[in-house]
């Protein structure tokens, strides 16, 4: 369908989409479930032609990896949209109900963002994740993906229209934009009649793209140069635990850990050890001055590097004198997605809780656990990093807007 | 002060408002509330320079009226500031507070914007409510008025700052673009380093290139395309008096009534009646075929007309057939802002409430409510139109965003 029409359809579906009740979204979640179980032969078919386009080209094993489909991943992504169905319907709330001195009853309800644009990269099965959150919170979703996605993207899709079809809903509650080139790219981010919102989910690239040249509202999801800064009062055990936790657990992902702030008391006690440790688990430490003179595992950091989300095995050390130095670091360096602080000092933990400016701040825990599974969100779209409408994990309710309903008698203003 | 300069003048300010207590901020207002009526001989005389500007270039006098400042105006901003201050600060709120299976407490809890930028037009008292309102959320704002009220708003800012300096508070918490020329502003609209949310107020010209032009997320404001529909069940004397008063109560106000759509089965019993109370306001009817049957006083509408804010002595008017075809027509043609059913019949009531996709919507009520004061906010910064972040009237809390605090101690991610 050509990019308008698309967006026009979608509109008109995102109507009906946030009249569903919550019996009728679950049942068709359900039903979508099984058919992906049912039809992955031809998913898994039209997956192959993307893995050979890709070989062809030349993709590296770990991104071919990440745009395979099998049948234990169709299996889990039908699991996921269970997983869905059984979650609370965020629409079913009031939020908040309040009478006026003039008799005014008003009401603030939750309804749906309306059409939620959502560009993405290579893996396939955010297809199905995005479309079951965005149903479920009643909107109709316009999907961009990748184009080395497009054949298993476009397989995903035609099963879960047909799962609509079956229970009898406008099966624009999800689209495809079939072209994958640059171009449409950029005029579908000018649809702001038609898409209320736009959430990319992807690489830094992607998303700053998206951010400078949307013309619809985006929520920003992503970039993560996290820090954990070990406070003079720091407990060394938890310390390590929690910096090797947070830096290896997961090197690829948006919540791990990039930077190391030690306060100047502990960087010849617990900061060797720490050093050592990552050591161990092949870290490259590049830092300071005073970080280099405490461990022979750190080699110098520039400027640069500690505004690095590296993704890899690295990490930056800085030494400050202070906790509120380590917050003036943070707020100047992080692109405010998650901070650890490791401390037995209430004082130095609330100056760190209040004074860090990020979406996420802990004391004594690991950055990993920024997830909308981790905090029972039982789901997430995406972590936001801006601070307008949603803030760190983002699940069902943050997929929603509200709007006041307002009963009189008659009144009018005066 | 060059642009970038005081933007990032504004972000270093902005942890030192997020973190000033409720007794200060308010000492604050209070301090600045009385410093602008003891120095309104000042601000009065760099209004003058504006008025005499003004006249000079033939500004109409309706324009002329609004720039202008007296004894009276100034005392009314100085108010504002003192009915800000005894307004609950909203940063005290603890949103929500749970704890996880592994012993993770999580807590949601207020935090401000942070850099809020105002661009706004020929009010000067905009400039005091402005701030009164972010920095009593806990932002800095950065503002941006029309070249029309340099000289007042230039002379506000100073009082403000003053004011600021003897609380011995950061006066970069105000700060005010001086070049008023559209290089500057588009420039202006690029600082996404260190402004968190644009804020446009003013004309409908004016919001939409903010959002077509600007790099930074934009609430949206303003523009009130607002319906009231008249039912086949509606109460007659309540029709009248809530059409009327939506209309004419107030011609230049967002929530302006700008289109009536009646049922067929009322056209001939209600509908007269109605457009002779309209006629006699001076208020010219432009209508569908069957509304100019029903009425002499209705001309023909054209197309046009049902997507226009007149902010003017007009309505358009159309025929409807259902609830269903009102609430259709209104969700095609309305900036989904404020929209009103009269009806005692409360199936249609319920069908309008939730098929109406505005900010606002109202049974039986004029659509003038549709404003901070009257919801109970206390103040208002303007009435958002779209779906993220806030929608209808935003007071303090529309101001503010969240952030996580978690404390463990010592978990890490398995």
């Amino acid at each position: 369908m050509e990019l308008e029409a698309l967006c026009k359809a979608a509109k008109a579906a995102k109507y009906e989409t946030a009249a569903l009740d919550s019996d009728k979204k679950n049942e068709a979640l359900i039903k979508i479930a099984d058919l992906l179980v049912n039809e992955s032969e031809t998913i898994i078919l039209a997956n192959a032609r993307d893995i050979a386009a890709a070989t062809t080209k030349g993709m590296s094993i770990p991104l071919i990896d990440r745009l395979r489909l099998t049948e234990d991943r169709i299996k889990a992504m039908s699991e996921g949209l269970k997983q869905v169905a059984e979650l609370p319907d965020p629409l079913t709330d009031v939020l908040e109900e309040w009478e006026r001195p003039n008799g005014l009853s008003i009401k603030k309800v939750r309804v749906p963002l309306g059409v939620i644009g959502i560009i993405y990269e290579s893996r396939p099965n955010v297809t199905a994740d995005a479309f079951a959150l965005t149903f479920k919170s009643g909107n109709a979703v316009i999907l961009k993906g990748g184009s080395d996605a497009i054949n298993s993207n476009t397989a995903i899709t035609a099963v879960i229209k047909k799962g609509l079809k079956l229970c009898g809903i406008n099966e624009d509650a999800i689209s495809l934009i079939e072209s994958t080139d640059r171009e449409t790219t950029v005029a579908f981010m000018q649809m702001r009649d038609y898409v209320d919102v736009l959430i990319p989910r992807g690489s830094a690239g992607l998303i700053r793209s998206v951010v400078e040249n949307s013309k619809i509202p985006v929520i920003e999801t992503g970039a993560g140069n996290c820090h954990v800064y070990i406070d003079a009062a720091a407990d060394i055990s938890k310390a390590k635990k929690i910096v090797v936790n947070a830096k290896t657990q997961r090197l690829g992902t948006c919540n791990t850990a990039e930077s190391l702030l030690i306060h100047e008391d502990i960087k010849d006690t617990v900061f060797p050890e720490i050093a050592r440790a990552l050591h161990d688990k092949s870290v490259e430490i590049r830092g300071d001055e005073e970080a280099m003179a405490s461990s022979e595992y750190v080699i110098p950091a520039t400027e640069d590097d500690y505004y690095k989300e590296y993704l890899d095995l690295l990490i930056s050390v800085k030494t400050v004198k202070s906790v509120e130095e380590a917050v003036a670091h943070i707020n100047k360096y992080s692109t405010h997605h998650s901070e650890c602080i490791v401390t037995e000092d209430e004082t130095a933990a609330e100056k760190f809780l209040n004074g860090v400016d990020s979406a996420c701040v802990y004391v004594n825990a690991s950055t990993r656990f920024t997830d909308g599974f981790e905090f029972g969100f039982g789901a997430e779209i995406g972590i936001s990093t801006q601070m307008l409408h949603a803030r760190g994990p983002m699940g069902l309710k943050e997929l929603t807007s509200y709007k006041y309903q307002i009963r009189g008698n008659g009144q009018v203003r005066g």
